[in-house]
């Protein structure tokens, strides 16, 4: 496959080669467990510690903040019920954004059957929180705020540094939790000046491996551990490290991070380009945003499903996605994309566009054409 | 590495090449979310779906029974946790081993916390489950039995078929739980006769890669899901499969339950060799059991600090371990150890001999020698 015509990485990317072939040692020779004292385990240990002070070092953090996980599922999930514990869950109070992924939303829909009161904080109608909404839900009783960073199926950056004011402000107690899956390494995370306590973060997302992430404490909030056992990461994950996906990580954390930093002109004029491209076809609709991000591009095209314009994509050899792939079974339309004030019809129809380090401009005068070709075919039904 | 002389297989096992070939396509071209709609993701998707085939035949369950997780740990605490679901907790009851695996052991204790009433079966001196003392403790009220299926520092077999007579007799709601991390490949799991509804099994125990294992459901057993998000696994386990780790546990279970079938008459004289080999030294003290399997061999050097012994045979390349991987940093005897009637000092000298597909009748010609050596420089001591 042309890795330009892979249009679908809030989905997933694409391994670097250069990443596997650091990491892979760990799936041969360099097998050992890390807990193991013999030199095999030793040096599988200190792979993971090389792994977590690269990672730390990439993000800025202490090192000890890093607790690796099997994925942003988890460390979601780990960060929303590890503030809450075990402690009497009555009448705390969570905050999330009304766009949150579902690893955010289902785990707080969890936590308000056990009892907490969850708030969803309305977004405006360009897919961004609505700051004065909460300031007006903010209060002391909150005990935990979690507002993705940017959004998997929008692409909008959320207002970190203003939410982070609000909570200094009038919840000063609160933690504030973010999930950076999609931001990471793409785009900046100023998480001391926006107050961030704790970041879920990817490898899947950043040319690594599945099956590997880390929440990122960048202040030391005390967290109930969500799997128990033999004590690794700390005590907060228990479990054999998974050293392979561990040294993975980090490598395409550490090359991803660089990568989108090179490319950061080039990914303006290639976003740019596609939106143009759009513009030619009067029956598209772009989602637009002041709070955009030059990775997700998200449109509908008129009275077509978003499947069956996905299919006519992938004949012309282009893999795009019709929402988040999490839900992209489900036949409902995106709860993400009707509450940033998208109707029902525009959602149904929605096709999102996902770039990576494997997207340039160099790749676009044979992209483009793809595109156009499939939306002549869309246009003769 | 010699693999003859690596010891430490019940703290994990090295990936065989072949399972590394046949999965490594999914960590290069085949690297789509097997939740996207388009081809990459569908043969993303087929691939989960076929090694959910392949792990269920091998174990012999209904391909569904299978939930895909990040490793034997949190199959544990899924099972755990997943029985006690969100009910109140209060007077629930749960019986454990008294020589589970931390993953059991410290989620009981977190259960225990929570309300749910625990209680530890004592095992015999031989390091099995009295039966005497687990039938004593039966009552309808007891909703959770969790018994490992073979001990991972005593390698000692549990009477599961019997547990299963017990639970059908005194507690027939009780689900049954068994952690078969050590088991699985290596010794017949009688899920069937056992009435066993649960198993706990991880893929870097049978030559796969870290990272992934599996709950696996004999019976309908409602469980709790513990990962909330995308609704993966069936709703059971939510976040992106890995598809890499999925695709070579199935390869790995197939191969390693072939591999040890074969193996079988070989690793009796093999097993037998070290038993043997062993009773040539006064100071050792060698744990027995009429329900040994011949995977894991542990034995005391009488006044020596197991670190010490370890780190010996290490100079003579032979890799071992003082107690489980999990906690071996730990400088506490084992609780497992002095469960089974060992004495403390007879603890705290243990080591363990953990044997896989790698070590071979071909190989004690080496390994023996290597092993007296280190015995010799330790009695210049």
């Amino acid at each position: 496959m042309d890795a330009e015509f892979y249009l679908d990485n809030a989905a997933t990317t694409r391994i670097l080669p250069e990443v596997l072939a650091e990491a892979l040692p760990f799936l041969e020779d360099g097998f050992g467990n890390p807990s193991s004292l013999h030199g095999l385990g030793v040096t599988a240990g200190r792979a993971v510690k090389e792994a977590r002070e690269t990672l730390a070092r990439v993000l800025g953090v202490p090192p000890q903040g890093v607790t690796f996980t099997s994925g942003g599922t988890e460390s979601d999930n780990l960060a929303l019920r590890g503030v809450f514990g075990s402690a009497r869950l009555k009448g705390e109070r969570l905050l999330i954004s009304a766009i949150e992924h579902p690893a955010v939303r289902e785990t707080a829909r969890a936590l308000e059957a056990a009892g907490v009161r969850v708030a969803r904080i309305p977004v405006t109608a360009g897919g961004v929180v609505d700051l004065a909404r909460l300031e007006a839900l903010l209060s002391p009783e909150v005990r935990l705020v979690s507002v993705m960073a940017v959004n998997n199926e929008l692409g909008t950056a959320q207002p970190l540094v203003e939410i982070g004011r609000l909570l200094r402000a009038h919840a000063p107690k609160a933690v504030f939790h973010v999930d950076a899956v999609q931001a990471f390494t793409r785009v900046p995370l100023p998480w001391r000046e926006a107050r961030i306590d704790l970041l879920s973060v990817s490898a899947h997302k950043v040319h690594g491996p599945k099956g590997v992430g880390a929440l990122v404490r960048c202040s030391p909030v005390p967290l109930a551990p969500q799997t128990l056992g033999g004590g690794q990461e700390d005590g907060l994950r228990s479990g054999t490290e998974n050293t392979f996906g561990i040294v993975a990580f980090a490598a395409a954390a550490r090359r991803a991070a660089a990568g989108h930093q090179a490319q950061r002109a080039d990914r303006a004029a290639y976003h740019r380009a596609w939106l143009e491209t759009l513009t030619e076809f009067p029956r598209i609709a772009v989602f637009r945003s002041e709070q955009a991000t030059p990775f997700i591009v998200n449109f509908s095209l008129r009275d077509v499903p978003g499947e069956v314009t996905l299919h006519h994509l992938e004949q012309q050899g282009l893999l795009v996605s019709t929402g988040s792939a999490c839900s992209s079974h489900a036949p409902e339309p995106s709860p993400v994309l009707l509450a940033a004030g998208l109707s029902e019809a525009e959602a149904l129809s929605a096709i999102r566009l996902s770039f990576s380090l494997h997207n340039t401009p160099a790749g676009l005068p044979r992209v483009l054409p793809a595109f156009r070709r499939a939306m002549a075919e869309l246009a003769r039904l």
